[in-house]
């Protein structure tokens, strides 16, 4: 085996995309809290499509047509919609063989951004080691793409990322001179002994602790719970394999 | 002494600056590999005025008006500047009492960016301390502004945001509730042991040593030669305590 020839890159905002622009590369989406976990549950409870949507209006709108919608804003529910954006709502029950709309702010915001890249990964603690594998088969460049907080950096979306990096790296066929994935592996290397512990002072762990809604803490920082990798493609999202019509082992 | 009442947030590039907008704030400067570093020697070493300009065209300008010009692209010193940009250049018998103009890219973007905000201070290693000590004083809300490189996060940057959120979260006058600030904390103490080991990483470090440039790097690392804290308004820089009035101790 010769050098590693695939560039691996992290990104800590959507609004720093455009700098990292790189068609030919495979982009993995994060927003761990809770977009992205919520996604990845979904899929492995047996969702059939879900439709990232960024407004409210639009959500309402998809409600209309026969979708179920998962949407609040602020903690709340929003009164047309079937149920709040926790990964705990993602039940076989409620959406197996479903399509759903999710109303997220920050996760379809990165998700829409590289629609024109080669292919677009939903990425999540839950299927980390699916993503990596996905990924290394795949051999192209990868940029990692943290979804934030409107537009800032978030801490636990790094730490995923450095935990993604070092899967990528393990396998030989990844290089990478960016500072930011730099950072992120030492990030992750920091939070890696005792995650829930490190996870206690990001920001956004005190959001969802004022809403009440920090239950999925610890969920949305296990590893390896789904071997399922979504997809994004046409405005949808659906599972890797079974849009490449490969069977499951 | 009550609970910390002035907030600390760092910020990652100059294009995320406007999700922590906050004009009563004081913004710091960084830019570490080189031009912080590099406007922090020129005040040590005497300089009355720094212009900071980001193009080649408009630091042709300064040259005709009788401006001492720092310029260079791609490591090569453009042919009507008097030096390139390295903090070497910057001696005093270059650059005592005179007026210079310095052109720089990423810097630059950041200074102008928060020329709104309540003040604006050049930061470094060299002048760390001296820093600390005037935001401390001041008692406003502050915001570190790494320069970063060409919009992306740059780690010797986020290094040093660690090594003056350590100074001011010590002065009892601040509080962060920041995940860059955080982070920046993280991986300052990675770092702080042995400075120079963890900079070897940082793909800036690379970039200099190809161009030959890297001779700077332990000098740029180095904290508190300097007692001086230049200050960016009205399209100057200038040293803080000449002018407040202030006479040296």
């Amino acid at each position: 085996m010769g050098s590693p020839q695939n560039k691996l890159e992290v990104i800590f905002s959507p609004d720093l995309f455009k700098h990292y622009e790189n068609p030919k590369a495979n982009v993995v989406i994060v927003d761990i809290l809770r977009a992205t976990s919520a996604i990845c549950t979904a899929f492995e409870n047996g969702v059939e499509q879900i439709i990232p949507v960024p407004t409210r209006e639009e959500a309402r709108i998809y409600k209309e047509e026969g979708y179920m919608v998962a949407a609040e804003r602020d903690g709340k529910v929003l009164d047309f919609a079937d149920f709040g954006n926790s990964p705990y709502n993602f039940t076989n029950e409620n959406i197996g063989g479903k399509k759903v709309a999710y109303s997220t702010t920050n996760g379809t915001k990165a998700i829409h951004q590289a629609r024109y890249n080669k292919m677009v990964v939903i990425g999540s603690f839950l299927n980390l080691s699916a993503v990596a594998d996905l990924l290394a088969e795949k051999q192209n460049d990868v940029l990692i793409l943290c979804a934030g907080w409107k537009g800032k950096f978030s801490l636990e979306d790094t730490v995923f990322s450095g935990a993604l990096t070092e899967k990528l790296l393990d396998t030989g066929k990844f290089y990478t001179i960016c500072d930011s994935a730099t950072a992120s592996l030492d990030l992750w290397n920091l939070a890696k002994p005792d995650i829930m512990k490190y996870v206690d002072k990001v920001a956004q762990r005190e959001r969802l602790r004022k809403l009440k809604l920090d239950d999925v803490l610890e969920y949305c920082h296990t590893a390896d719970s789904s071997g399922k990798v979504p997809v994004f493609r046409n405005g949808v999202i659906e599972e890797y394999r079974k849009l490449a019509g490969i069977s499951e082992k």
